[in-house]
């Protein structure tokens, strides 16, 4: 048995770095392949960049067909959708990291390998977005509830700056989530990752507010009901964004085992009627967000609260509403269009 | 013309088909050859646990004589070695990514692929806390310089909220760095890095503590001044500490080209004497540390000030201290007993 034991060690030993060799083959040979279908990959991409222009060109001085260059402007299109949407895009570099995600993490890849891990990180965020719409409705409706029933119209400190801080956190962790999409090559729009800074903006500021009790509360605390009841109507509308968001990437993700070029045209047939039923209520919600805004300024103006937090936090909310609604109708009028 | 860019386009159309058969085959090879790798090297793994427990009988059984087992022993660490810190090691089942990753990021996969990404992810993190260190000297000096020149003995609210919020920032990337280090295989002690979610939450609960201002300033703002004394201590150490930790990750690395199995063993090794002129400073500090807590939690008692952020800040520093220093003795012990 002494002799099987040694014997047993030094195969061991033998095997480990039989192992370690492979996998350190593995890895050259991996990176070398890579590094060649890169290259490739690259070299096409500007190639079809030149032709779109030689097409373009050729159309200029009448040696092309403005219908024939339209058909050949399709087909090009088609070829450049294989290779940004298909398995080939993880050669192409991705969209820089942005300053924000450096400062959170350093220089760590977050780019998921594989399109279906980028799916899967998709989804993840699509349902930590439904968790959280319902927090949404649920933190503020308890506060406000317990304002009524329990408090006698005054919130104590601590519930709301709990809230605060679970905002704050929120924020932070769907600015980071959206900066990852954003790497894995989601479409989204940078203004959206602009509103969540904003917002962790306004959280970490609303924190320092002191928040002041009796007497005259009501009046001295207009300005968070407000803001409560804004909460309870952004749940709302972010459970109602997040079912037309789910569809939306479940008809993406049919066509795109279907016929993964055709994505970029059809992909929002069948959640249409959705969105028509979803903009109203953005619209309002903006609305709403705009005026919330407009009052903690006036508040702070007319000289009822006079603390910075409230200004900053009145114009921050208007610019938010501005920019949403921009943005939102920007997205409308590009769905359109197509 | 017409032709040529007709064949052109079809031409680049059937290369970009080419090129996406080629990236899906070499994703789903890299991919199998990969499963392969896991798979074994999880059997070696289970194998060496396996002999060492057989030696470990055969010793007991008197079959074996102690002296070769320790042989056989070290020739089993020695193949570990190469299993875990070796190019093997990316098929080695990673370290559990941790609630706090998950909760910020979702799913996404931060471990670096390749040991040369490893080491620069490493030493970012070395070169960040060099930058934070010196923030940490500057920005509590420039307050209390400030306060004693220009603001005659008190603090103004803002630019000490501002302190905190960046204090707060500071931490949580602080706390997912290194949650990332651990997911790409260093063996920080999880203390290390609960005490930065210990120090999140004094930063954030210090945002919500009101900053008294005139007339009695001085009693009033003696936790602060104090917080911001320790700060300022806490910079220097961070300094020699980092000195000190990017030695050891050059000894690392010089070693681990050499003869990467040995690492284990002499990693220390050239940096033992700056470590015995740390630890004293270190110790310092975390008596320093204890003390600011128990005199916040005396002024809090006593009714100077009588907010629960008191009281709250003052038994985490505590906590800190505490756990700090343990924390510190036994990484000296495991050091001295190798
Ligand atoms: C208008 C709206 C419904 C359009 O959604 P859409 O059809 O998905 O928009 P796009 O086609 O431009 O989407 C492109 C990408 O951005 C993402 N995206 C769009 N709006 C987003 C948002 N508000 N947050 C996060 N991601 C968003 C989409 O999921 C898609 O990702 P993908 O490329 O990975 O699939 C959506 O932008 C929206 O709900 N906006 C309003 C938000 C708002 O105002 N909220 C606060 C109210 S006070
Ligand atoms: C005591 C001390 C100097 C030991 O450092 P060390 O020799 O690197 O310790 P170890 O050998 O246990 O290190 C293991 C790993 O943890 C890391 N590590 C150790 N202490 C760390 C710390 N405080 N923060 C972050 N990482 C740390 C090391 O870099 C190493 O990483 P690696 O495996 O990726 O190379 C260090 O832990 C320290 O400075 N602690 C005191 C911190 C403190 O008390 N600060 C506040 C004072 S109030």
């Amino acid at each position: 048995s002494r002799r099987k034991l040694m014997e047993e060690v030094s195969g061991v030993a033998e095997l480990v770095r039989e192992l370690q060799d492979s996998a350190s083959s593995l890895i050259s040979k991996t990176f070398n392949e890579e590094q060649a279908l890169r290259q490739r990959t690259l070299t096409l991409d500007s190639n079809i960049k030149k032709l779109r222009s030689s097409i373009d060109s050729a159309v200029k001085k009448s040696l092309l067909d403005p219908k024939e260059a339209e058909k050949l402007g399709e087909e090009l299109d088609r070829a450049r959708c294989i290779l940004t949407d298909g398995d080939a895009s993880f050669f192409l570099p991705s969209k820089a990291k942005g300053t924000f995600l450096k400062m959170f993490l350093g220089p760590v890849n977050v780019r998921a390998n594989g399109k279906d891990v980028q799916l899967k990180v998709k989804e993840e965020y699509n349902s930590y977005r439904d968790r959280t719409a319902f927090m949404f409705l649920l933190f503020p409706s308890i506060l406000l509830f317990l304002r009524s029933w329990f408090w006698n119209g005054c919130l104590p400190t601590l519930p709301v700056q709990l809230y605060q801080a679970w905002l704050l956190f929120l924020y932070t962790s769907l600015a980071l989530r959206e900066n990852i999409l954003r790497v894995n090559g989601s479409d989204i729009r940078p203004w959206w990752i602009y509103h969540h800074y904003c917002a962790m903006a306004m959280a970490l500021i609303s924190l320092t507010w002191e928040i002041k009790g009796q007497p005259d509360c009501a009046e001295k605390q207009r300005g968070i009901n407000l803001f409560l009841q804004w909460a309870i109507m952004q749940g709302v509308a972010m459970l109602l964004q997040n079912r037309y968001q789910r569809q939306r990437l479940y008809t993406r993700i049919a066509l795109g085992k279907a016929r993964r070029m055709d994505v970029v045209w059809g992909e929002t047939a069948g959640v249409e009627g959705q969105l028509w039923l979803l903009c109203p209520i953005l619209f309002i919600l903006q609305g709403f967000e705009a005026y919330v805004g407009s009052l903690l300024l006036r508040t702070a103006l007319v000289g009822v609260v006079s603390e910075w937090q409230v200004v900053v936090c009145g114009i921050l909310l208007i610019l938010m509403a501005v920019g949403n609604f921009a943005n939102t109708v920007q997205t409308l009028m590009a769905k359109s269009r197509v």
